[in-house]
């Protein structure tokens, strides 16, 4: 009995690395259907996402028949409990994706990002990319050390959006107020993307340790 | 012992309601600070954010000492579990309106939001705030018409949201990108709220039901 119980734990972390391997791709297509301006990538966004809602109902009731069936306490319990958070920021961060795809659809044959700031969103979309890629991984390995650098480099993507700020806002702006709104928009979604793979690296930081990462800080 | 632990979930939701109680304050001055360009308003909201986060540790705290020492069965642990995720959900809705607040402090002596586009930005604040209150009384009452009515309103504020990119982006708006990004990044805030105040209606549906609300509707 024991024995399945652990198995399941584990699974749910299995579950979880999985999904964040969909929203990696998720967020990869979408950004090349916004650079490119490829209506059938960006279509492709927005219906694998319902892959991604459903692989969170499973890791759902997996977490909540572990929850009454086990009973777990102390470090089980925080594992479990910490999974179902993590599922659903994994959730929303498809969901980012997919208001990214749909961005990239409303302006195609055209494409959305200028060309004079497109190097800007493009460093924003590899940034966010890397934290979910990098987050799928900690997921898996439990490192510590991984989990608390992603934190770090968070402070990227925020110079980043500044910079975006910076060139819409310029007087060398000659594109428009369409064409801003779509950037402001987009830089908030890989913004959000990555505060979430933060998020979630530091829920692993809690579930290996006990405490939570500011915690360990000081 | 039994009588502790149905009062120390009786008292979870009534801190649930407390904090929602102070997110709806902060919406409101938000949304008083962002109309009128009153700094000291918006720094009140940014400042008063740590008391939300804080009694958030606190529903946190009890919610997990409930689930290791009392290893509740069926519908408590479902309470337990939607608890821990309306107040994350809860804790975001404070969080956003710290982002109102920002834009509005970020544009004193200015008024972020043109005359023309007025309207339709207090409408938006006024459906939010409504339906911040609204999930209050929700979370207390656990009267699920109520909960299901308030998922319905939330077309109301796709609506406005699509009002206030056409007037934007109309040939009429002469207020340059700045304000546009203001008021397109400002709709999102306040859709967000919205659209977190459906979700935690929703959990307290699935609290007494049992059942998702689009399965009720089915």
């Amino acid at each position: 009995m024991r024995d399945a119980y652990t198995d399941q734990l584990d699974s749910i972390f299995a579950d979880l690395a999985g999904i964040c391997r969909r929203v990696e791709t998720a967020v990869g297509l979408a950004t090349r259907a916004l650079m490119n301006g490829n209506a059938t990538l960006a279509e492709r966004v927005i219906s694998d996402d319902i892959e991604i809602d459903r692989a969170r109902e499973r890791v759902e009731d997996t977490a909540f028949s572990l929850l009454s069936l086990q009973q777990p306490v102390a470090g089980d319990l925080r594992t479990i409990v910490a999974a179902l958070r993590m599922v659903s920021e994994l959730e929303r961060m498809g969901d980012l994706s997919v208001h990214v795809a749909k961005v990239a659809r409303l302006r195609v044959p055209d494409v959305a990002v200028p060309d004079e700031i497109r190097p800007t969103m493009e460093q924003m979309a590899v940034v966010a990319e890397d934290m979910v890629s990098r987050v799928c991984d900690v997921i898996i390995s439990r490192d510590v050390e991984a989990a608390i650098a992603l934190g770090r480099d968070d402070e990227e993507m925020d110079g980043l959006r500044r910079r975006s700020f910076a060139e819409l806002l310029s007087d060398d702006w000659t594109h428009g107020v369409e064409a801003a709104v779509d950037v402001a928009l987009l830089g908030r979604y890989y913004e959000r993307i990555a505060d979430h793979a933060v998020s979630i690296a530091n829920r692993v930081v809690f579930v290996v340790t006990g405490h939570h990462p500011a915690a360990l800080a000081e």
